[in-house]
């Protein structure tokens, strides 16, 4: 199809939600709105799910204060999925953007995402449908490459780096309560997530004093030894850990047979925090506990940082420019600028080189210890969370003597 | 000692921490400031458990832009305590007040920290130490008598309401991925946090669908029903349960022996969320997973009440003025004015009622399930919870027909 010839434009959202994904759905939605190339605009709900169902709405028929609403709604309002295309799912859902006339698409995810709009381009190719295909990248995770950063991240490590910050408070306040706490952040293979921990760390003694990351094996003793020395020094340990570590064997913390199997007589899964807490107790004697954040962390809609959301409209708006432009099989990135200050611009990769690739935290990003991050970290992840991060206020501890 | 003559004043903070208390310090010391019969104003560091070590700071020595940034500051800024008195401690005490020519002890706290205060009032008088003690309240968990609400439960009910609504929507996104979620709220005997997480709940499609707070007894069989019969209706279902649920029996939920023992071989508290989670799983076969957000709810930073804030400052300055006026073995209490707005006043109660005394949520509050609460509730405590709750935007589903 030629960058001139008219057609309807569908737009799907794919894989964990995020606090932004909806501003890369508003950008893309004006963007087309201004383009008279562009005649229906769709939204398949629940992603290709909801595409292979038939279940798509109508994203011109919407009241006209919504998209500005929506523009700071967390989560991805057309619904998301996680579902690998089977054999012949690619062919069927070409055979429906045929027959309602769809020739864009444009679908908002991460690395899974980028395969399936990758398959549905070569699948259009191979039954001769005009079609072109641009992917949004989108992820807490932060793990796509080619991409400086992955829109939704910044939000995410805003509210965990706020997290850390603000729950240390509580510690700091009654040290000896329960010394030992241990936060436990998504991230199953990178360790972006829990690295942002450390953003409202100004000096050793700030919290976090121990991060541990997919990317490296965990070691109990090691573990142990830094938390004894720590709580020594400081008399309070914070920790913080991504959901998936993994020990020599490879075999999650926390996992089958590590913890024990429960009443039920099945295996009980007890998570890397809880096991952690569990470990301390068990060999240092001190009161630890763990908190889970869970889905906040995606979804905190008072943590949205703005540049984050900024850049969450402008891929979705340059992924519908790129479709307008003749574009296909491609995914926007994000290209940083460091002159005169931060900022960003987009280019365009193949999808073919995005799908089921992972950007895990370079070496440099992770000090000799590889349980806390380096200033290049900071220099990389500081500007994408928005706003400052609070400074909260102490007294000056002036004794008075008898 | 009559209420013309001079002295020094000593603050202190006790119990668990919230994200108000520092502002009934700040409002403390800036009334203190303002009369001259108040010579040295004094802070206890982690309250009574400091002042035993004599371990005091001068609250005159601070810079000046300290107290406004300490008013938005969470956390007990003088660091604060979990200490019942033995039984030498009251005589202890006041020899050092004594010492340090201390007349006027202000002790922000929850129902312990009332009954410390009431504790040092009583030996002041038996040694005849010139002492006047009033107690300030303060806790997240809102269950001190004779006061309307206690400040710190405002933030804290706001961050709840606040994490179901945001944390809601990442399941919405998804129905099926995990379609029971339980948010762990704190709460070892009053249900009030665990309430408040209905408070951005505007009708029965809204979350949270079952509330479990720690006044009522816990029945399984029940519990399944009401999320089967939920799940078939909606897809999904959040429960928000308080860390403290009993059985009939009288046992915490997921305490020793529920889910057994770990490879330690010493018991394993898996926590209600967690005993949900596998209750869910096993009898229902639906995928669950469960939330904590632990001392967030106390110290979100970002989830201050303005109304909270203000109330925790006036009952702070109303302590040190119930001082100045010569009054004693008292705390303060918030009185709630309706007409023409929502407003609170202060009075005094007499310490000897209220020290460990608990007010849990009253009956009214509660519909015939006693697993939602009644408009008798929103009424209470929507005042509380400072500016409205976002109510975030959702896409119109109108059919793209073929």
């Amino acid at each position: 199809m030629s960058s001139n010839t008219h057609g309807n434009l569908i737009i799907g959202q794919s894989g964990g939600a995020t606090a932004v994904i909806n501003a890369s759905l508003v950008g893309a939605v004006e963007a087309a709105m201004k383009d008279t190339r562009i005649d229906g605009i769709y939204g398949m709900r629940y992603g290709i799910q909801g595409l292979l169902k038939e279940d798509i709405i109508d994203l011109r028929q919407q009241p006209a204060d919504l998209w500005p609403r929506l523009l700071v709604t967390p989560s991805a309002a057309l619904g998301t999925c996680r579902y690998k295309l089977l054999e012949d799912d690619p062919e069927r859902a070409i055979a429906i953007l045929r027959h309602y006339n769809i020739h864009y698409m444009l679908y908002i995810g991460g690395n899974d995402s980028a395969d399936t709009a990758h398959r549905l381009a070569q699948a259009a190719q191979h039954v001769d449908h005009d079609l072109q295909t641009i992917s949004v990248p989108k992820t807490i995770d932060n793990d796509l490459p080619f991409t400086d950063h992955c829109p939704g991240y910044g939000s995410a490590a805003r509210f965990i780096a706020l997290a850390t910050i603000d729950s240390t408070m509580n510690t700091i306040s009654i040290p000896w309560h329960y010394p030992v706490k241990v936060i436990e952040t998504m991230g199953r293979d990178a360790g972006w997530l829990a690295a942002s921990s450390a953003l409202g760390k100004r000096n050793e003694i700030d919290a976090p004093h121990i991060i541990l990351m997919p990317e490296h094996t965990f070691n109990g003793e090691r573990f142990l030894e830094q938390v004894e020395d720590i709580y020594r020094r400081l008399g309070y340990v914070i920790v913080v850990a991504a959901e998936t570590i993994r020990d020599e064997h490879g075999q999650p913390l926390g996992s089958i047979g590590q913890v024990g199997t429960d009443a039920f007589q099945h295996p009980l899964l007890s998570g890397t925090a809880q096991y952690l807490v569990e470990l301390v107790e068990q060999h240092l004697k001190l009161r630890a506990r763990f908190e889970k954040p869970g889905d906040l962390q995606r979804m905190a809609s008072n943590c949205i940082s703005r540049t984050d959301r900024d850049e969450a409209y402008l891929v979705g708006k340059m992924g519908v420019h790129a479709l307008l432009e003749g574009e296909s099989d491609k995914m926007v990135t994000l290209v940083r600028h460091t002159e005169p200050v931060y900022s960003c611009t987009t280019d365009l990769v193949e999808l073919a080189k995005v799908a089921n690739e992972q950007k895990l935290m370079p070496a440099a990003y992770l000090d000799e210890s590889k349980t806390m991050v380096t200033q290049a970290f900071y220099d990389y992840a500081l500007p994408l969370i928005g706003g400052p991060l609070p400074q909260h206020a102490k007294l000056e501890m002036t004794r008075i003597h008898k």
